[in-house]
């Protein structure tokens, strides 16, 4: 399975806490991990290569891709970093014998097995991800770019997890159009700039999943529970793969999503607790 | 290592949770669990020794002892079982060979290696053992047990996490003694029957251990921390053994102790999940 990530210095610890949960659903199976980056120091990505082989007992596998300056110019705003668009890039950067690859944020937690998700079909599109319904800021995103995008979006794309099929991003987009993209897009509608990126020029080519199943925000159990009451914690631990701590307030620095927290906190403690020569 | 066990039929599925939580902690550890029991099917044993063996790739092994109507006059109340009494039969129920064993409630979470307090100096004491000092009927017990008992006790053991040294419990006790003072107890004072025993018959030869560390109450998390705030979430990930869900109401019933249920329910879907032939 190939894994796509992208982050920079400050997020390699809770990095190593996701890869160490996806680990945990994936046991005896070889995992390739692309990290593209701008400029982690190289003692930090060889400190990350020892980790991922010592945590899965050598089935982990790092593969990183520094990209320097590529992007350099592109608007950074708030809290993101230039990393965050890194992602869209994976077409170009990867190599061109792998034809799959599943981005996941590093503020997620893995907490089922990604295998049939990996192979599911795309019916020819480029992606599939979910969305967050749930967010209050949803429609005004999606209005938002109604109005400065030429195009009619009907869903907004979480961008925190998502499968890509390679092949059809070298065919169908380019670094060059991102670029374009960000270099013109008007700055004040640029709140989360990378998935406004994935939004506009995509939207099209993007298979709908379901965020429960896929992209679980735990700032919305309750509500996710008010609209359907089968998605109690039980269900979500047997049918969810992925928990995005969405959002400025991460599980590592304080309490979020309630008891979500103590399920972040034990995977992060436990991936700390690797004994590796670093 | 050696692991002692013991229900009846409806525990068995925490029990499975219990140790597969065990068996998280000890990867390819070889470990030899010792269910003492009265009479569960034998399909029922054959299928947790099914269970174990796919559940650890082989490395649990099942060692079963049906001890059938040996203690059936002893006085069960309420929600007890008489298998609340077998593992104070250890001594005389395990080969001679073993010397020593760890007891495990099934309505235990197992959270961090037991390696190095199953090898630690028991200042040849039978036993160590942890104290819920939080527990509000603690010093009613302790007042109750002096009243009728002739000894002194000093701390009211919990029995649900014990080393014992089955050497030691050989040569210094007998199911004789204890079931006579089963019979012998005012029935009225046996409000946790075996719990009684353990502290009436052998208070004095139990090493006293950090519950905290070692049979961590998550119903007194608040209280804890209150006494001593270095307790947190991060330090009970790292440093408790094992969380005890102890009282009527349990994790796989319904939400008990906020935040330790969500651990509790992680543990316990991911037992489920196991695919083995049942």
């Amino acid at each position: 399975m190939h894994i796509l990530v992208s982050c920079d210095e400050n997020y390699l610890p809770p990095l190593k806490t996701m890869l160490y949960s996806l680990y945990q659903q994936h046991r005896d199976q070889a995992i390739q991990v692309h990290l593209i980056h701008s400029d982690i120091a190289e003692e930090l990505t060889e400190d990350l290569r020892e980790y991922l082989k010592v945590m899965s007992e050598g089935y982990i596998e790092l593969k990183q891709y520094p990209v320097g300056e590529r992007f350099e110019s592109a608007f950074v705003n708030r809290y993101y970093s230039i990393e965050m668009y890194y992602y869209l890039l994976a077409g170009d950067v990867l190599p061109d014998e792998i034809d799959r690859v599943i981005y996941i944020d590093p503020d997620c937690l893995v907490i089922n097995p990604l295998n049939a998700f990996y192979n599911m079909d795309l019916v020819d599109h480029m992606m599939a991800a979910a969305q967050h319904s749930a967010l209050p800021s949803a429609e005004i995103n999606y209005v938002r770019l109604k109005t400065f995008a030429d195009t009619e979006i009907e869903s907004y794309f979480n961008a925190g997890f998502i499968l890509m099929d390679l092949q059809a991003m070298r065919e169908r987009t380019s670094a060059e159009a991102i670029f374009e993209y960000i270099q013109d897009a008007h700055l004040g509608a640029l709140v989360l700039p990378d998935q406004d990126v994935l939004n506009v020029l995509y939207h099209d080519d993007i298979l709908l999943i379901d965020e429960h199943e896929y992209n679980y925000d735990p700032r919305f159990y309750t509500l996710y529970l008010a609209r359907d009451n089968s998605w109690s914690i039980e269900r979500i631990l047997r049918e969810t793969k992925v928990i995005h701590y969405c959002g400025k307030h991460k599980p590592w620095n304080r309490i979020v999503g309630g008891q979500f927290t103590m399920l972040y906190k034990y995977f992060q403690i436990k991936a700390e607790s690797i004994q590796y020569d670093s």
